[in-house]
């Protein structure tokens, strides 16, 4: 399908706005908790790997599946090396999978509110998206059980929710064999749990992970997907020749070498996000309980894009969603409990 | 369409076998020619802007359109901003056109033999490819004009065969206003010329760079796609969010600002090259004239697989291609004259 006229764009991009990611803007400085960047440095041994891989061998390809990523990845993870596609970031990897899965017209189902980026690249793939709302507990939507889709995704912590299904509860949604089951983990180092063991049971299960959040590289883009063998092998195939860099490869291998290094920091966030949450909850917020490097701050009801504004005019950027199920609610990063505590500060000035 | 069985994924990529990019074997130290890799490092204030960007910034998020990159490409190639587009190597790039123009069923035209991605891509994306052959000098097939394709590739210079198409001979290409055409300049810097000024002329046209070859920077990843400020908007929308790194960004920037670095390297290449063809020529091969940092060997009807096995044997990787246009022919990188001397002498061993 073409419109008018004699772009040799496709009438669907043409007429697409396209991702918007959270603003990154430079005009001064910004608290920024508007991206769920990690407000702690990267790991001692990155930085030291990164200088060590930072040389003449830059002139070299790297290895098309990032080998010794790949097999430190499995090691952490206790798969085999052939469990694991390394991506550039996990939206590299969503996109790879919409490449190997989706034809024109095919549906794929995700509960919404969720991380937006699944409805462009759905859109992008001329598939079809059902979007199925959440109940406003955000537990699993029974319907999307019964969707008649080849793709579920499940973004589990939910974006911009924060909240987390339990994994014993997505077993149903894997029963069905020639459904492939995404589980988008971006956020899931800041959890109680997390879906891998669901891999051992179902060889349509796929759990994507990113390095980007718990382990503070989202300069780096590191996206790993998990899951069969099988699986591996097919999205292998429609992936480009050399999509991660040998920097990025060094760097993603020693941020898993150095896990302790990660959950110092995940254990920092997580008691601040739970005084981020109080903190909210005494200014109004009704905010669901979080599993991620965020929170949902809610005013049923009520348009919150002024009290966005504001903070952004004083110097405080969240993230704002102007759509009918998201107005009532501003995304915040946890940052520092400094940071928290100016945007807090901020925020009860705003209301006052 | 779906195959039978109950696999979640696209028949069309469960029969297809996925690119195969040039071998990179471990099991010893190799003369490697194979992947047309630049023999020389990259520049040191590359290597001095990477240790710079190393740190705590790598917990952020990178510029969606790597402004310092894409700003400084402008500058050098005497473009806006807005004429830039910075992919994770040209390969993505590719990628990220064939999102944006190809329909199901679309005709992409390009002349072959050339690089293989093109089929590859253009199958993934449901398209139908318009092989039409060179004439034996590498001329632009007259057919390609007349193509009834929207989106034409030309890969110029040419890869395997180095040949390069005149700049001025491309312009009836570019006449029809709503076909893209896209000109696959990987290997230019080693070139006497290039098509950047028909970008002035005709809106219509993309020029793809890398800094893979000339730039010694294959590790990085790092594609330019460079065209109307109109057809970068919509090749834009399609890419993913961030999908070039804080590093990649940094050392591109700084590769295209020490641009004598670059032109030193090639120039030695290029007399290389000279050399390397004359060689191949005294051993009986005849071998296109190469604008690019590989030549093509060919003995024409004689299938040369035993030559490449028997180089491989003797510690020489060259690239080798099993198919009825070229198995009669070796792609051999332009490397340092020591390794070239090297593999010409075991070629004279293999051939005597």
């Amino acid at each position: 399908m073409r419109g008018p006229g004699r772009s040799p764009f496709r009438q669907r991009v043409r007429v697409m706005q396209g991702y918007v990611p959270g603003e990154q803007p430079r005009d001064r400085r910004y608290v920024k908790l508007n991206t769920n960047e990690n407000p702690y440095p990267p790991s001692p041994r990155v930085i030291e790997a990164l200088r060590d891989a930072v040389g003449e061998s830059l002139r070299l390809y790297p290895r098309p599946l990032a080998d010794e990523l790949r097999e430190r990845a499995a090691r952490s993870y206790h798969l085999a090396p052939e469990n694991v596609l390394v991506g550039n970031g996990s939206d590299e990897l969503l996109s790879i999978v919409m490449r190997a899965v989706v034809e024109p017209g095919e549906p794929v189902a995700y509960p919404v509110p969720t991380y937006v980026l699944y409805d462009t690249l759905v859109e992008l793939h001329d598939g079809e998206p059902v979007r199925i709302p959440f109940a406003p507990d955000f537990s699993l939507p029974p319907e999307l059980v019964e969707a008649p889709a080849r793709l579920v995704i499940v973004c589990n912590p939910n974006s911009p929710s924060g909240t987390m299904i339990p994994p014993r509860a997505l077993r149903p949604l894997c029963a069905a064999r020639e459904r492939l089951v995404v589980i988008d983990e971006a956020y899931v180092d800041f959890a109680d749990a997390n879906c891998l063991d669901l891999l051992g049971e179902f060889s349509n299960v796929l759990v994507l992970r990113t390095l980007s959040k718990s382990y503070s590289l989202a300069g780096m883009r590191i996206g790993l997907a998990l899951g069969a063998a099988a699986a591996i092998a097919e999205l292998a195939k429609v992936k480009d020749s050399y999509n991660v860099n040998r920097l990025s490869i060094a760097a993603g291998a020693a941020a898993l070498r150095d896990g302790r290094w990660m959950e110092a920091n995940v254990r920092r966030i997580r008691r601040t996000r739970e005084s981020l949450s109080q903190g909210l909850v005494a200014l109004g917020f009704s905010v669901p309980p979080s599993q991620a490097n965020f929170v949902l701050a809610r005013r049923p009801g009520e348009n919150l894009a002024p009290l966005y504004e504001g903070l952004k005019r004083r110097g405080v950027l969240v993230r704002y969603f102007p759509t009918p199920d998201l107005y009532d609610a501003l995304r915040i990063t946890v940052g520092t409990d400094e940071e928290v505590a100016v945007m807090l500060r901020v925020l009860a000035q705003l209301l006052g």
